[in-house]
């Protein structure tokens, strides 16, 4: 099949605290086949590696441009970030705490805008563009994966908060397991190493999510606590953002969530235990409409649809 | 003193548990000397004793208006409401859940406009028009008194919700205590009346939150630790806001703030001890713009300053 090659092209970046990613992303919010490219950063990663690590995936991914139009660069970073200084924080990466992307990236693509965002908002934007909470006034999208992020929709727009880190639903404060003297967030009772340790705490021996995901589907009593467990605390912190905004849906994308077949459906069971109002008892949780590209597609929104943006 | 009376004017009203209020007020947000009236409501009103307490108060209140001109009409209502409706489903009242507020202050005042919101948001309004929050573009308020209720303020304009409940922090669920089985909410941990009935479990033998202050403040250790139960809930429960939705400011008012001096001061510091980002802990805690004119304020702004709202 050939596509016409469309004439105006965001370049997309994700950074993450294992990769940056980058790719051209079309006005639809498709990603340009042949266009996506990424590089590593982790724990250690450095000023300079991350330098370089940009300047490769940018390189790359532009070399697919052909004759398109470059229209900006659309930037989403772990967080915390900095959305006025244009500097990222990021939890997992000590060493770049502090680094200036949106100038990183300024650097490399001096005639273009460079917009800037959380990654955890970007995919609020995707989900809302092209994904599950499309037409829908007030969202909450969601990751759950190593960590918990997530992005705020309100009245059809971008809610960034004073410096750009609304969303971080994860390091809430909930009730959780009283029992349990330690975890107190919903990341930490809900993330995906965190429940693979608890059960691992229990007896349980596997090593990671898709063991964890098999154990259960096998009948692994300790597995499938696991999962409830997590299930149960992102439902409590989904009921108090419910209660707190007043939300219509709520997407839930990330690695975890294909830790069960019901796994949605016991967060949604979850979120309605926990919820006190009936206007928050409402809430629908529905599985994440993207694929492995909504970070990018997300990031293309900051160009492609800023309107969305609250300062637009 | 004379002042020439103003040319504009909003009726004001709010709808709570234990009464309902009517003022006029002037384009800068003060209030009309003497045009403030309040009828009694309680847990056993009923839809017809509410008619008429609400046919009561608005006419009294007009009667003030000479030659002023009406511009508008402004509700505020206990929670949780339905604003497409135009109801309201009070947690306190439950003989007149479902009540049509809008149509029944449509049918008094037929010739203007009548908008309507949670009680909490027009709190919120008020602070971001003459209160604490004046100037600052995203913003908490709160009361504190025998509930805890709140509205917000995003990128200078107010965040309704879908269904014009956000804002309920109180009922958001908290760590808190994990060692006492039953409170689980900011509300149940923080509120007045909940603070004094803790304290009389503890052996404490005062009546209300009066007898609770002064008892503090003559060195009753019982008293003291329900304040600082108190003060630690609702700084978790502003933790849990701040890290959701990047704050700047939190405005608190209502009678439990003098509970004691250095009320606002512990709920600063419990702020900063829950939240688990710096962005987050950066969030300023001060206490309440407003006097007790701040829930009639807040309707009229809905009339005075509609280009708050967000539909606007």
């Amino acid at each position: 099949m050939t596509v016409p090659r469309p004439s105006r092209l965001a370049l997309a970046l994700d950074l993450g605290g294992t990769k940056v990613e980058a790719a051209l992303v079309d006005p639809e919010g498709v990603v340009v086949p042949a266009s996506r490219f990424r590089a590593a950063t982790g724990p250690d990663c450095t000023p300079e590696r991350l330098r370089a690590a940009l300047q490769e995936v940018v390189g790359r991914a532009l070399a697919e441009r052909g004759d398109a139009q470059l229209v900006g660069a659309g930037v989403g970073s772990a967080g915390p970030i900095d959305l006025r200084a244009g500097t990222t924080e990021p939890v997992n990466m000590p060493g770049v705490r502090g680094f200036p992307l949106v100038a990183a990236v300024r650097a490399l693509l001096p005639e273009v805008p460079v917009a800037f965002r959380l990654d955890g908002t970007c995919i609020a934007l995707a989900e809302h563009w092209v994904g599950a909470t499309r037409g829908i006034a007030n969202s909450l999208a969601l990751v759950v994966s190593t960590g918990v992020g997530g992005g705020i929709i309100v009245e059809g727009r971008l809610l960034g908060g004073s410096g750009g880190n609304a969303g971080h639903l994860g390091q809430m404060r909930i009730r959780g397991r009283a029992e349990e003297p330690g975890p107190v967030t919903v990341e930490e009772l809900a993330s995906g190493p965190r429940t693979v340790a608890w059960a691992r705490e229990q007896g349980w021996s596997g090593e990671d999510g898709r063991d964890l995901s098999r154990s259960a589907r096998e009948g692994d009593r300790i597995a499938r606590a696991g999962i409830e467990r997590s299930a149960a605390a992102l439902g409590e912190g989904i009921a108090n953002a419910a209660t707190l905004l007043d939300l219509e849906i709520v997407a839930i994308g990330g690695g975890f969530v294909d830790v069960a077949d019901d796994y949605i459906a016991l967060v949604q069971r979850a979120a309605e235990d926990a919820a006190l109002f009936d206007y928050a008892r409402r809430v629908r949780v529905v599985r994440s409409g993207l694929g492995v590209d909504g970070p990018l597609i997300g990031a293309a929104a900051l160009i492609h649809r800023a309107e969305l943006l609250p300062s637009a």
